[in-house]
């Protein structure tokens, strides 16, 4: 069998990296993964260290705004810390996670190889979204931890743990990389912001408070306008589909016999 | 490819066991062999030898009580006997089998290499559910063995054998560990416990007449009590449901016209 | 990845055949294929060389009626010419086919590649079933070669070749052991029963018509005789249908309007 | 696990080939790249230099008009250039591409691989449709590349760059070939013919836009008039369906009140 599945290094030298953490942020629910990593990856300036193409990925190319062809990726990038004490980071995104049950274990393992050869990972953070039926207005942060004792510490971030209430499992990478880090002894914890259950649906307000905690963790700042400015943009539209929505309501609720309108809405 | 079935030791030492039975009890039909794994495991306070995690299981991970997360999993359990002549003992349980085809063949393959490059195996005793149409009020243990001459030795224990009349396979880890047990030499037997074919039941009654035969097979004594009350407030919520359905068809009887009757239950 | 396929010799020592050419019939339409192939090991007295299991199979045991767990297996069996100048002939028959795509080909290789390591094929021959809409009178043994120079060989044992017209393809094992052959430089023909394309049918005249043919061939006489009695209850069995079928519709003829006959039957 | 894909060669001794593009026309949207490709062997009188069964590509086996037997393949075939400073060339088709999602990976990198053990490929022109809801008159010619400093290239042959904003992925072997080559250096395009979204139509006459600015691009020159009539045959054949439908509709535009017309076609 011929194999794709290679991390390919973007980079002339491998750099050093000390006290390293990997932030995990692919698509997903909500896509509170995706738009955590790309934010924390621009705001960073963070650097490209290497890519990925696999053969669980989709057997497609897609063409961009350039014409030009790209395999469907993940993408590791680079930040080294410029605050002392604080860890270095790579941070894991990308197109596309696997297509095929399998292939999940594999690219993560695939994925915590390649960094291994290279580097000690201290911790692992993954991003997620929880979708509820509703969108909620303050969107809260569900941790899950690789051990009990982590619990506490993440606490004090503003991380909530309720024992396994509402979230019963997490598919996918966000839940597999700590799984499977935990068996080569690294600690973990996937941080899944509440969303709404909608599909292509890109949550920037719970993004935005996945990464207020996720930040103070891994010890950065970052200028958080863009992306408060893009919740409040996503906030507004929402408010006023709600008072279109209302006013049709009131419309009707003039012209149509008032016994009628508990079909309505 | 990169590939993550593997068996790790929990252990910082591999026991010595001699004269060593595999049981083997995972998740399937009315969950009997899970059900006798795991309180096997309790009762005997057999000690944990090893953890499978492996990428024919399902691509999530669960979440539990104290909000630590956990891979899909398979098990083993030993116990060392303390009756003299009576077998040591693995015991093989889990969350889950292989979500693919081929991947029940190859953990059931990886399992018994495992086993094999430390311990010899001088029979398996793998655990199912026969699902029926209504549940048996005295659940029969029926067999199915990896040759002939077995027959003889195990019905002496109250194992029913019925010339492969009503069960005609046997799906998943309990039949192919038999099956591949056998081409390596090992004897192996099947015991399957009478239940009805529901989706998500546990059949606590059914369990607790396999391990009434098993227990004797392999030579333990073990508190049935936890087993006999369960079965017992299953037996009592199944006949109360019963009677609450009785109740509300007499009522109908006395309010429908007789002749409409024969549509009701 | 662990895995399963594995051609295990069921011989002390492995036997000199000379000239061989291998037969294979699996389970396929109207189970031409196997009822040839096992017709053929019965009556030749044919010794089983070796047994395949595999992952690609089912993963499912059967239990036979001595209650033995058996895998689902192909088989190998050799028959040792008897005749000067005839060959020796290895019979591959089985319960199964491999139940995916890429499991096809990796059990015809691995079976190809088993025989090679001890033996020299100097032809391959398959058999299988051409399923139509009707059950023929007399079916018609169709033949496909590996090179075109073969027909003129074949045609003289009464080989019916129609220049692909109503066969286009070969589905599974018979047609890939011819094309997979090829690639190895053995010469290869599939005959193919007609027959009628009914699941689960089993049809022993049209197997009858086959083995007339492949026994000319590879130099061997055998009994017909149980085969031509079990043809001979097939079609008594199926005129007694048929005349039940004309019988009912005699009835109807009597009881109802003509006009309306045109919609019955 | 056995595997069966392999390039076989089809020659006594590797050609000397130099300065080598590959073209790749396989079946698809259209099968535009496929009749490229066929059109160009015919009329280059290129030689066969290697063939590939694999595992991937569907279960059965082909019976040609000879009653031969063939396995599904792909093929390449060389064409030495004649002309100064133009490449050499290999064309790729085949009877199908894999039939599973990972297959499509594993196939272009196999085929890569088998070239690039006897040469260095200097570029890779991949052939596909790009599918409209209806038929276009003169069909563009679309390109997408492997980078965008190839844009200006191959503009000036009449190749339409779009900025993605029509076609945003390609899906298989002509999109893989292009993203998979990139990972190793290889600069490459698809060639989009526009053609309709329907399942069997083979279209020639895109096929001939296809191949007019192809054949400048690699420095050959064909006999294009074969391809021109069917072409021809082809648009014939659409514009007499049309006036058929057209003189349809007028019929019934004499017998069917005006009003109930705005239902018709």
């Amino acid at each position: 069998m011929n194999v794709v599945m290679k991390w390919q290094t973007e980079v002339k030298k491998i750099p050093k990296l000390n006290n390293l953490v990997l932030v995990e942020g692919l698509p997903g629910v909500g896509n509170v993964g995706k738009i955590c990593a790309e934010y924390l990856i621009d705001k960073l300036k963070a650097k490209k260290l290497a890519e990925l193409a696999c053969e669980h990925f989709p057997y497609h190319v897609f063409i961009n705004q350039d014409d030009v062809v790209e395999l469907p990726k993940n993408e590791l990038y680079y930040h080294k810390s410029t605050k002392k004490g604080a860890p270095d980071v790579l941070i894991l995104t990308g197109d596309v996670q696997s297509m095929n049950p399998t292939g999940h274990y594999e690219t993560v393992e695939a994925t915590l190889d390649f960094i291994s050869e290279n580097y000690d990972i201290k911790a692992i953070y993954t991003i997620g979204g929880f979708g509820g039926k509703t969108l909620p207005k303050t969107p809260k942060v569900i941790g899950a931890v690789s051990s009990k004792e982590l619990i506490k510490k993440y606490e004090k971030y503003g991380v909530k743990f309720e024992q396994g209430k509402r979230v019963g499992m997490i598919i996918g990478a966000s839940g597999l990389f700590i799984g499977l880090g935990k068996l080569r002894g690294i600690p973990g914890m996937c941080l899944m912001g509440e969303t709404i259950n909608k599909p292509m649906f890109a949550d920037t307000k719970s993004a935005q408070e996945v990464l207020k905690i996720l930040t103070k963790i891994i010890g950065v700042k970052i200028d958080m306008r863009d992306l408060e400015s893009e919740s409040k943009k996503m906030e507004d539209a929402i408010s006023k589909a709600k008072e279109i929505e209302k006013r049709m309501i009131d419309k009707l609720r003039q012209s149509v016999p008032s016994e009628e309108l508990r079909y309505i809405g």
